[in-house]
């Protein structure tokens, strides 16, 4: 089938390749003219027959409004669009509501696989009306992994980027508790080799995973982490987990955790902890370590 | 070659049936005599020919401290002992000093694998000294998985306990991150299909591990699990490894924080939140919810 | 000098006696007409000569909102509205710009104090430009405890609501520290006494403070606080503090690892505590609770 | 009445003093013989009357054993021990039959004050048996402050110490509360003089307490705490307060996010957030920082 495809960057472009190897026709559209296959998205429209299907994936926030906003004066009734990018869920209703006032159907679309996408496919969580998602079957075919996972028509519009989002709170508490187990391991004397330790998990054990792979990847390249620094980004997904579940009075001690630990990483110097200094010197005449 | 295993419940009835399909000679101890081959530890003793290896596989603490005490006693200078319960690291020490005074070796072996390992492999985390772990290589290769990977000389004595330690409380954060995010998804609307979402999530996914293999297992069993009360029981690993966090001065707040939850999830009622609710009373005048 | 009240609930009743007793004149408005001094909002503004300042003490969100509108389009340029409600910081820029347009100034005013507030005074934190908060100071100083402290103007319109808000974020924290102090004195054998404990500790140490006053007159009240549940409510400000750390990079760990105590406090069962239970079972066929 | 006195550092001189200045005879030792009154434990308890009384302020471990044992050597059987130093509470019940078996008894005293006890007084709360407890009543008059608390009889052996650890832990949190609310306002652009705040939280408000008064004054010395850095110390009560609570299967989510906090604020670089931005590269790609 034929679909549109905005947004050629790190994800976008790889998915193009993987869903042209599947026989599709994509037409891409970047604001960089070097990837791009159209000069515009009004050219881009003109390029599909109708009814047609058109894949946003550019950064969450106002780029992704200013797309859908574009592409409601562009599209006619009957098309679709596809948010595939990591919008918070919170976006798509209201995104849905703005096309579906020109008869155009939403589908959300939350999206995993990084780097290895190309390779390995992508996994698929899809929100929205039957209808709309049965139309883009095709594609969700093409990008997935090969066998029986890798896709979930979730729910309604928006339960596609929520259960991403939510993908993404558990990957950070994963992230965590592998981070935590190696820096402890890391510390003791009688523990002498802490990456044979994380290799010898990949087989028989209860916390075998991707990511546990991963981290064996990451000690061969570099044994003890030696060249990296302890400051860790975070990407929106977690902070809207912890914000889901305060909506929903769910606690998720793990999973806010390990989002704080990320925020502690990145100071140069903890305000808080200078608070404690101060307290402790209050009361205790507690030395406190100055700037100089 | 010839080994004799003390204590043969789950997991040792088990390891005994997967050492003797890989063709060496078991002689197993429990004192249950409708599964022991023998009657006595003297009488296992007698029947291995030195230098001798014995397996033990009895509850930590007093069951394993009174069967290293009964070694010790019954074998020789040049024979080995294995600690394949779950002992603390720090028993391990005290153990292979006892035992060194006789001459006897001491090797710690942390096994993971649980009702899957009879039939995929027990992960193995060993420590000790070289010559003593050597004798042992065969008996680890019979265990162990098929490939690469399950089995590693960690370190010193204590070493293979404490990784397998630390695997545990890696185990619990990790079983913490797919159990917030299974309690947020369940609790909105939009998402209609929970099991479906981590059902698809086994492929393509940065979370995919065998962990989330188990909670579609469980799923599929009792999609919304409402047959099982929140009850989780913990059984030592977690405590030890936050205390071993503790003596190093590392942060391990998301493992922390999946044993403080079940330390919660055990309780009839909360008395920190009865404080909670009485001061709550107290300065704002707010209702609280009495016994009746 | 004159000031119209609106909203006499168990606030707002006190307030206005409060500020009777310094001398001021109160127009009081409530829905309920038995404590009513107006028949209406209309009647209320009509009885307050210009500049009026008019007080909102009704509860924040729609109840609030719908006042601001209503007072919009009855008061006059050079008037000022105060919103003393618990009122989410966010909205008071959009109620300030709101009234602006109408040439109405607006000052947000976060009030600490509860049901002690009438004979200790409030604690009054706020926001607003110097020229709207220096009309208002008389009426703040009638509120305001006795002495030096209790009253700040913390910053720019926002600033009081958000001051407040912190103030009950801390708070969570604080009663949360007690909670675990006292849940663990109550646990252990040795010490016998924990009520007298809490009440020694009201003079001379680093924890003593108003809370533990009243922690005190709770045990007074109800030795082992048997007649309360472990239940405990929540009123927005400590979610909005998390939220706000959220926005802000800033880890708040012990806050919110208070309010996720409260959340967890509310469930009859944990569902993540069945995943972490199921998880148990299906690795290593250890019991589950069941609902029988 | 006569005591002994072993240790006159910065909390035992003071405490001499505050005997003293109540009328009783101090008999000081100290290794330093600029501030002690005898030469050796030999002629302090030389110097006493029987029954002595003994009391202990030494740092908690090998210093207190080494005085307790001593002591054990040169009492005799009537004589009474107080440990008022920061034990462990395991420790006491050690110390008690140690010096039971010579029919000396044995109490163990949290000391609560820091620099500001000479001044205010010392908040003491005692373990012990009662007849032993008793005979101490005119020294801990004399310490405690004035008025009708900062003395508590706890329970039996160990319970001082373990409601002093509480009482610490309880503190833990509470700096943790102020600091976390401090680092988030003065994050803000509103809020503009965040030391203001902080002050008038004094009088009137929920949160006010010694800690705050504190609080205040260290800002009046370094309004942002630009002085400082943000790197905490912990004495030790903090961690037991946490073995203790795991020890009895006790939730302790504020005080040991509150204890993990300082631990995070003493590490150079973070060894679990370089493995966190480790994994977020090998599946994401995602830019690391390194070391240069």
């Amino acid at each position: 089938m034929q679909i549109g495809l905005i947004g050629l960057g790190k994800m976008g472009g790889n998915m193009r390749e993987r869903i042209r190897l599947a026989g599709h026709t994509v037409t891409g559209y970047d604001r960089n003219p070097e990837v791009s296959d159209v000069s515009s998205l009004a050219e881009l429209v003109e390029k599909l027959e109708a009814p047609r299907v058109v894949w946003v994936m550019v950064p969450a926030g106002a780029a992704t409004q200013s797309v859908v906003d574009e592409l409601g004066g562009l599209l006619e009734s009957g098309d679709t669009v596809v948010d595939g990018g990591n919008s918070r869920w919170t976006d798509d209703e209201k995104h849905a509501e703005e096309l579906a006032a020109k008869g155009i159907g939403f589908v959300d679309a939350g999206v995993s696989g990084g780097v290895w996408g190309l390779q390995n496919g992508y996994a698929l969580m899809v929100g929205g009306d039957k209808e709309h998602v049965e139309r883009l079957l095709p594609i969700f075919e093409a990008l997935k992994p090969e066998g029986p996972y890798g896709y979930v028509h979730a729910g309604k519009v928006g339960a596609g980027h929520f259960s991403k989002m939510v993908h993404n709170g558990i990957e950070y508490a994963m992230m965590q508790a592998y981070a935590e187990g190696w820096e402890l391991l890391e510390k003791v004397d009688s523990v002498t080799d802490v990456r044979e330790v994380f290799r010898s998990w990949q087989e028989g054990t209860v916390i075998r995973s991707w990511l546990l792979d991963l981290a064996v990847n990451a000690l061969d390249e570099d044994e003890h982490l030696e060249r990296l620094r302890g400051f860790a980004q975070d990407s929106g997904e977690g902070r809207w987990t912890v914000e889901a579940a305060i909506d929903n009075s769910v606690p998720l001690p793990a999973i806010t955790a390990s989002l704080f630990a990320r925020f502690a990483s990145r100071q140069d110097d903890s305000p808080q902890m200078k608070m404690i200094a101060a307290l402790r010197n209050q009361f205790g005449g507690h030395a406190v370590e100055s700037k100089e």
